[in-house]
């Protein structure tokens, strides 16, 4: 655990992070003291903070603090935070603040093998989330509705929900990206008005683009979803899940999605 | 400063309040060491924590904690932050987790007496609330919205800007609630789809219903808002502030504010 650079489990209590949930976030699998993927999350953080006028901290500190991190704990679920720091009282962000850096390692969640080779039991959650598009797309630090969304079951069988904007457009899972197969090409929701654009999702989306496989952005609805001839979830940490299950449908077969999974696996940039 | 109970300034980063705003605060004027409607405004922080699911540490509990801290420091803007506390990774709210209290003062801003008693400029915002039913109203710590709408101006003549959602509704200001007169009575913009419901609009809402003033919450367009015969707007740091000028709409009396404006100051119930 590092916080702005020195070993640390705390930060100030007057920390924008805190009071408004001022700063953004990225997820990263370490493993055997390597992260996946770490330019490609760099550059989303630095997308991020760019959104929110916050100064991202260079790739340079923050590649060599993550070496440091890595050397102690070479396996686990890297969290990066960074906040747009401290700040006097009032939503106006102060001139010239200093971001503040938070590095911290859990250890890998166990989730069945059975998640990634059969597929996994999905709902649709109740909540809706909200248009704001300044905010779509960034994994920000106003995270109440993913909360809310999460709490709606305690199902073990049920390993993600399904979040539907107001409008009914399916948009991502609570935790996780989403992508159909409809007749052999990729389908991912738009996610200009709510949402956020993790890594792995662009992963997939650079795959196809390599592949010649065909690749929309727009929007979705819960019907075509049902109708997918494939399903499947997708984060750093979880790599790829194929949906088995959701409400009445079933689907047994992913070869697509296998193939994709596949090249997720292999850490291919 | 206290974080449950102990002096101190830091909480732990991984506290849920930094990692998904996942916590509620309220905003307190104190003066010689009292602060102002504390009852109420615990009524509003139980109703928000139980909103959101977070157990709302008692009357008994927090008033001692409040009674210490005034003791130290007697004048000032008081806040209080109650998160959700410490969780495992995840969204997924910990089953009986214990919350964390956070209470911190800060010195009360200098603001020109004219803005109590000529009224200030305000402007609209550009950025457009999102709608939630499942957090309006709530003062929860997702408020990148405010901070963008905060960030929106920095010419000091204007002293508060106002929000409206994307059907055009005008719904508050970035840090205060908004009361049109329209015919003599009372209009209040309806916060069920966003907004935060303050304290002093609640103190506002009772005085009308004493006073046998008509009260309508409801939709309000910003062309009602400039067509009003009186606009202010309220908070429990700077009271009442009416409007002196919006767009080029300019007001320059104000009778029923400055009626409701000594109704506040004078802290009756």
């Amino acid at each position: 655990m590092l916080v702005n650079g020195i070993p640390g489990n705390t930060i100030s209590i007057r920390d924008r992070g805190l009071l408004y949930g001022d700063g953004v976030f990225r997820t990263l699998r370490a493993s055997q003291g390597k992260v996946q993927h770490w330019p490609l999350h760099y550059q989303k953080l630095q997308h991020d903070c760019h959104a929110l006028g916050i100064a991202c901290p260079s790739f340079d500190l923050l590649s060599a603090e993550l070496g440091e991190l890595l050397v102690r704990h070479p396996d686990g679920v890297v969290k990066l935070i960074v906040t747009r720091g401290l700040g006097m009282r009032g939503y106006v962000p102060p001139a010239g603040g200093e971001p503040t850096r938070i590095w911290d390692v859990s250890p890998l969640p166990q989730y069945p093998s059975d998640n990634v080779t059969r597929g996994i039991k999905a709902r649709v959650c109740d909540l809706r989330l909200s248009a704001q598009p300044r905010l779509a797309g960034i994994k920000h630090l106003n995270r109440l509705e993913n909360v809310l969304a999460a709490a709606e079951w305690d199902d073990a069988e049920i390993a993600e929900g399904l979040l539907l904007d107001a409008d009914g457009h399916v948009i991502e899972g609570t935790r996780s990206n989403l992508f159909l197969v409809v007749h052999g090409g990729l389908v991912t929701p738009d996610l200009s008005r709510c949402g956020v654009a993790g890594g792995q999702r662009e992963r997939v989306m650079a795959w196809a683009v390599q592949h010649n496989v065909s690749l929309q952005v727009r929007d979705v609805s819960l019907d075509e979803v049902l109708q997918a001839d494939e399903l499947f979830l997708v984060n750093s940490i979880i790599g790829l899940w194929p949906v088995r299950e959701l409400q009445q449908r079933c689907w047994d077969a992913f070869p697509l999605a296998a193939r994709i999974a596949q090249y997720l696996e292999s850490g291919e940039a």
